[in-house]
Formats: structure tokens, sequence, C-alpha cells
């Protein structure tokens, strides 16, 4: 309830959220869903900006989200256009121990890497980790992508329908510094070259299963809350309900996150592995 | 999701829940809503078994709840009657910090009370607290209420749709002890008097909102998890969006639990204050 939250405060008042050469609209991208407390009504919104979807037609037969996405492309896109939208900050809470977590989709994209690196130096000692999801299968067609510049914010451990403070005001802080980077590139400063730490999305791990698909098998507790922590090959990785142990038996230290996220049940998503890697984000300067 | 799983492996294999001289029977009170991983469907089932509801008429065209509750009442009732089940383990989660709670309703239940102690010193040094919710107007009606000895079994904190090994354990754990009391007293052993703590509920604190109900501040940081520490006259109780604090204004100190619970912002409900209590509970032999 964080983004949602905040987004509606934001609409009452932008105070917070104005810069003088920056144009914000904060937006509830799903209002059905937020009335329900769900994810979504029909399906999920946050892999429905595929081509097949925004080009379909069937206008009010279409699934709720599937028009929403469409809709949401008429105002923030077109996808892939130069009309889109700069930079969408998409606003996501996880039942994870991921703590602070900026989202990227391409490891090529200068402007969001600096934007990554400014926002890491500007909030620490506490810490802001990136997620590359920049994998040919698991990467999915996000809300954001409607945008040139797309940044998730994944903020937790926060229980689904649960406004903690904490977690409140972690992603507010994060927004701000974010908002200040982007006026300071609008106002030309420019921003020397960096390195950004990341940890590239790997691969996707799910619970095990019986032959009728039913889960067998808990994070076990050495992995539960661990999430960004390495796990090695031998280390425990499941607990079966009779109380045996599986091991991790991948080749190699990664580093799990998304660890026993509730939206990711239904799909059939433990966790994911990632593998730490430096990007090298070239100067940039406004043109 | 603790207590779904653990009904749906006893369904498989009972072994774990049987004892000579106990008849027990895994019950799955709202499938629908497990289908659909949410509390309920229409209506609470969880508030449904007032006797309005229970005798009401309409059959298929009342809400799912209703029809089931009416069929929960047939299967272990009737509510109030000889021939309803001895004792129904209502087993629940919570995003609250409440560790194990097993909640009563009667004070004057000494088969209860003595089961609460011998569960009490059978885990201990783990702790298991007693909430007794013995109040006028914030009892309600609820599915363990159809049994003579309702126990209620709330154990977290955990997120919905969310399986936790520890929280797993915990109650898995829990219901074994219940169990062995339970085939213990059946077996002849006498129980002598003992005394218990529960925690009485005394208050329910909603958050507080605006003109048109919105919510316009959290659990402040300060009791967010604290679910059975002491809260003071003056404490911080809740946080405003803009930062301001908002103290606890009773007369004396309180134990709050249910802090923050995804399930009770419907309900309008941030935590229930409680009351420290010593009960007596008389020995018990079976007749």
């Amino acid at each position: 309830m964080s983004g949602v939250t905040l987004v509606n405060l934001w609409m009452k008042n932008g105070a917070e959220i104005q810069r003088k050469t920056v144009d914000t609209k904060p937006f509830i991208t799903n209002p059905r869903a937020v009335e329900k407390c769900a994810r979504y009504v029909d399906t999920d919104l946050n892999r429905a900006f595929t081509p097949e979807n925004l080009s379909a037609s069937g206008g009010k037969e279409l699934p709720y989200e599937v028009q929403r996405a469409q809709e949401i492309n008429r105002l923030f896109g077109p996808k892939g256009s130069p009309e889109a939208y700069d930079v969408i900050f998409d606003l996501h809470n996880t039942t994870s121990n991921m703590g602070c977590t900026l989202i990227l989709e391409n490891s090529k994209d200068h402007f969001n890497l600096q934007m990554m690196n400014y926002i890491k130096r500007a909030i620490a000692p506490a810490s802001c980790l990136v997620l590359l999801n920049e994998h040919p299968l698991l990467k999915y067609s996000t809300s954001r992508s409607v945008a040139k510049h797309p940044v998730g914010l994944e903020v937790g451990p926060q229980p689904q329908g649960v406004l903690r403070s904490n977690i409140f005001e972690a992603m507010r802080v994060i927004l701000k510094h974010a908002l200040d980077f982007i006026a300071l590139f609008n106002e030309g400063m420019e921003f020397p070259s960096c390195t950004v730490e990341v940890f590239r999305v790997s691969e996707s791990v799910d619970y095990p299963r019986d032959a009728n698909g039913n889960i067998i098998a808990m994070v076990h507790p050495n992995l539960q809350d661990c999430d960004w922590e390495p796990l090695n090959p031998g280390d425990p990785m499941f607990q079966t309900f009779d109380g045996k142990t599986i091991p991790y038996q991948g080749t190699g230290t990664v580093y799990p996150t998304f660890i026993n996220e509730a939206a990711y049940y239904e799909k059939q998503q433990a966790f994911v592995t990632t593998r730490r890697e430096t990007l090298v984000a070239s100067a940039i300067r406004k043109a």
C-alpha cells in the first residue's frame, strides 16, 4: 500500500514531487485492483504491456487490465515512440526482505544508470540495490516499459494490504532523490562516468511440487529473509513438510532475491537468482 | 497459508493428529476463499456464526459464507447444543508480530484454561500468549464458536498468501501439544488447579481518518511490531503522513495487539488494547 498511498497524497497535494524543470504526473495504474485490495482483477497489469495487448481490438470486451494497458499506453506512450514519457517510476511493494530495490531493464541505459548512482550515494549509509531484469526469458512486459527510461521501485518487506511507516518513508525518500536527479540533469548538470553495482537476474526457481502441482516444501529458514545474501552450492534452499532439507545445487554463488514473494506463488517462483556485476555508466549531460 | 497447508497435509495423512482417545477431523472452512487466496468471497466467515445467519432461510440465494456457516453448524454443531463438537481449533495467521497466540472467548472455561496452561508449559522457553476475547461489544461470532470449547490459534507475522517455515512449524507444534492435552484428559489424567496469565481485550483503536474516511496516519514506528509490549499514556501511537506523532492518550498502561493486521483495515481497527490479568483454572478430571 505504500505506492498507492503516496500517489493518492500527491494527487491531493503535489508540492513534494514538483521540481522547476520537471513535469510529473502521479497516477494509479489499476484503480479497480486498488479498490479490491488485490494485485489485479482479470490479468496481471504488470505483465500486460505486450505488442499483442497494446494493439488488440475488442474495446470493453477485453480483460480489464488489457483495456487499462491500452489507456496507459495512450496517456504515457506510445511505447517505443518519441512521444512517450521520459521516465516512469513504477512503485511496488514486496513481501520479500529486499529493502530498497531499484529495477532496471537495460544495462545500456546510461541515464538510468547515472540515476541509480545518484540515488545510491544520496541515501548512503542506507542502502539501495539495483536489480537488472535484462534476461531474454525472464524479462516481462511491465507498465513502466511504456516510458523511455523505465524504473521499478520495489520496497519490502511489507505484507499485502498493510501500510508500514518504515517502508512508506523509504519509498518516499528514494522518489525524492530520483526527482532531484532529473531536475539537476534538466538544469544542465554534467554527471561524469561512474560504475554501478547491479544484480543481474539469472534464473527463476520454483517451489518443489508433487505430480499434481502442489507445493511440497517451503523456503528453508536459513534462506528466508536472506535476499541479496550469497547462496552457495550445498546451502539449504527448501524444507519439505516432513522436515527434509533440499540444498541449492547450482554451479557457483548466486544472490537470491524476491524470496517467498506472495504475488509470485501463482507465477511458480520461490525466488530468482542473480549474479553481481559492475556496470559502467557513461558521462551524461543534457544536449 | 499455515493453517490451510497443515489441514491439507492432514487430510492426506492424518497420523500426526491422531490420538488414541481423540476423534479429530481436519477441515477447510472456506474452500472458495482458499481458491481465491482471499479472506472471504461474500462476507467474513469468521463473523458469520450469528443466530440470524444460522437460522436464515434462502438456501443457495444466501451469501456463500452464510451457506457455509450453516453447513459447518450442521457438521460440527449445532452451536450451543449437547451434540456440538467438544473443541474446535481455528487456525489463523496474522500480519501482526503476535508470535504464537491462543484466543479464548470465555474466562470461565476451565477446560480451555487448563489447556492453555498445558501448552504454555510444554512449549517453554518458547512463548505462547493468551488473548481473552470476552468483551460485550468486541466479541464476534467466530467459526470456532460452534464448538463447546472454542480455541483460536493466531500465529504471525506472516503476510497473506505466503507460507513461512517458522510460522508453519510454530502452529504445528502448538496443535501437537493441544491434542496431547486432550488425549491425557481423555485418558483420565487430573489437572490440578493453576493460574493462567491472559490479555483481556479492552478497546479497539482505529487509524486516524479524515472527514471522508481516508486514513491519514500510520502505526508509529515505535509501536509497529511491538505487539504485547506496554503502551503508556503519552507514548507514540500513530504517525501522520506529514510526520506528526499522535500519542496514546488512554488512562494507564495497555498491551496492544493485532497491530497493523492487514485484514482489519476494513474493520477500521489499527490494533486492540488489552490488559493483563491472571485467571484461576479449577482442577479438572474427566467424569
